[in-house]
């Protein structure tokens, strides 16, 4: 009998959650926000990962920005396990890059790609999904994906569609699809062979280096010579500054054949919104969601993300409203999405001491 | 020909204003607040007075607590003209106590009484009818009040009523009327015989001690009894809250005879309100005021009176916001008087640091 495949999860931290101002900032993206829960998104995700991972096989991987910080918050795991990129250049040359430097520590095993800011209920089902896709993984040597089972017609997400189930209930993926119009998002939801992409990825170290060399080899080579030449941290920033700026769904999925997809059993959503963090707090009986000191008559349907300050209000409804210690958001909840356009002007003006 | 009359002005300035939380605080009355125009509204009170009245002949009552602050608010005022009410007991004990205390100092002249926390348009007509009243004072001896032509049926104030006119265009008051439910309001409007009480009064020194002693000596008579033992500082708290708690209106005006009106040329208000205090800012093309900083998406008919933060919001209408360093209030402008409430329950659960 094989020894069981050595389980490595690469836990991509590198994002930005500009759409959680003024709580997300350029220095505390949403992963370091505790938006969904009592900790951390961050926190949620690696520790999740206990007794799955061995901690010297869970990495992390962010931008130089975050490194120190990201290092401060996870204490439980080797420094050298957070893995740096010099810049944000989206998840292909991120996962390339993690490939080559774990590489250099273990010669093979069973990669497993997470997300520092998705929040994922249920750990136990999580846990044999996870368990399902690497024992795929290793003994097909397939691509495996997580694949969310849509409820409803977003529009917003990818998503995947599958055609036969292998023996062991996993399914042969046919196609990656685009962000969908509302018409083919609800025939998606409708067909039962389609899936939301979340972004979550297993494969074997040997089986991502085949695919990236074959599908994208513009993104691994550089990368490979850099390593052959020694892996000099000082030349890393010019060489990784050339690397394609592409997606892994993009530069390696969409074009693999050999692509499985695991049908998730847990709750999952990617908290992309003031909304959806709403979502996880469990409202008053006015339906308000309230951190902090507040005073509320007649509020309903708004939820007050406060600080050390008391927020009292009256007489209003369906208010989302963030307050920081430099600066107060009130919006209404239909209309979190503007949350972009505030970040986009104040780029304009070049407050860059609010973002 | 005789001399002018000695013109006295006596600023009441012992509001609390708490229907300005969080703006206004005990420490910080509406009279120290900037919501009707640049300077504070106590500011704006006594530089009114300028060149009509020697500096010396400004008094300005507060109370205890208040004192040290508006002395420091009013450097070109002589220190002693701040005069100390040991405790806030209403207008009656705070005009008598006053009244001894410029007894002490000016022999006689026509006292004039003024609201520090009232807003006054067009000076050059409050001037006129300072001196229409100030003369028909010291020449009939009467009591002057000075009456606003009501433009809608408010029913929060009390109302005057007037018979007929008397040379000077000074009317002669029948009777002072409680605030009026509203179909009575509707027909006070409709009469063009009442007038808005807004609590200024003109009277001569002599004629305003006349009055209390006839009609209720129980103010005065305590007051006179501490002056002829020295007037001793340590000695008047006492004698002070022993003073019954009554309205100057109520103790003397609605009592005396020789009341007359005179109709004021100036545009009033008491910014009783945040929603007043709005309608003193020039609102942006759609419809909103802001004092600070702020970022407006789809927002309408709405006012922020930020601090050093900035304020974002998109697609709210009719909230008044007003942000302060330990409080945020966020009210719909037709609940602004649930202010009073908030107030209430800040006392009820100890936020005195907030209160």
């Amino acid at each position: 009998m094989q020894n069981p495949p050595q389980k490595i999860a690469v836990v991509m931290a590198g994002g930005k959650g500009t759409r959680f101002w003024p709580r997300s900032r350029s220095q505390r993206p949403k992963q370091f926000l505790a938006i969904a829960g009592k900790e951390t998104l961050l926190h949620q995700t690696v520790h999740r990962l206990d007794g799955l991972f061995e901690p010297r096989h869970i990495f992390v991987v962010t931008t130089r920005e975050l490194a120190d910080e990201t290092r401060a918050m996870l204490p439980g795991l080797p420094p050298e396990n957070i893995l740096v990129e010099p810049e944000g250049r989206n998840t292909a040359p991120c996962l390339a890059l993690s490939l080559v430097e774990i590489e250099r520590r273990i010669p093979d095993g069973v990669m497993v790609v997470l997300s520092a800011d998705h929040w994922i209920g249920d750990t136990e089902a999580f846990i044999q999904d996870v368990e399902t896709a690497v024992d795929h993984a290793a003994s097909t040597g397939e691509l495996v994906v997580f694949g969310i089972k849509p409820t409803y017609p977003e529009t917003g997400y990818g998503y995947i569609e599958v055609g036969g189930t292998e023996g062991d209930g996993v399914q042969k993926v046919l196609a990656f699809r685009e962000k969908p119009p509302m018409e083919m998002a609800l025939q998606y939801l409708q067909s039962g062979r389609h899936y939301w992409n979340a972004g979550m990825f297993v494969w074997t170290l040997g089986d991502l280096r085949k695919g990236l060399l074959q599908h994208c080899p513009d993104v691994l080579a550089p990368l490979d010579g850099w390593t052959s030449q020694g892996a000099d941290e000082a030349a890393l920033p010019v060489i990784y500054g050339r690397l394609p700026q592409l997606a892994i769904d993009v530069a390696l999925m969409e074009k693999a054949q050999n692509v499985a997809l695991v049908s998730t059993h847990f709750r999952w959503s990617d908290v992309g919104s003031w909304p959806a963090a709403v979502e996880f707090q469990e409202p008053d009986s006015n339906g308000n969601v309230v951190q902090g000191q507040s005073i509320l008559l007649d509020v309903k349907n708004s939820a007050f993300f406060g600080g050390t300050r008391l927020i009292a209000a009256s007489g209003v409804s369906d208010l989302i409203v963030v307050d920081e210690p430099d600066a107060l958001l009130i919006c209404h909840r239909d209309k979190a999405q503007s949350v972009k356009q505030i970040v986009e002007r104040l780029k304009q003006e070049g407050r860059e001491d609010l973002l």
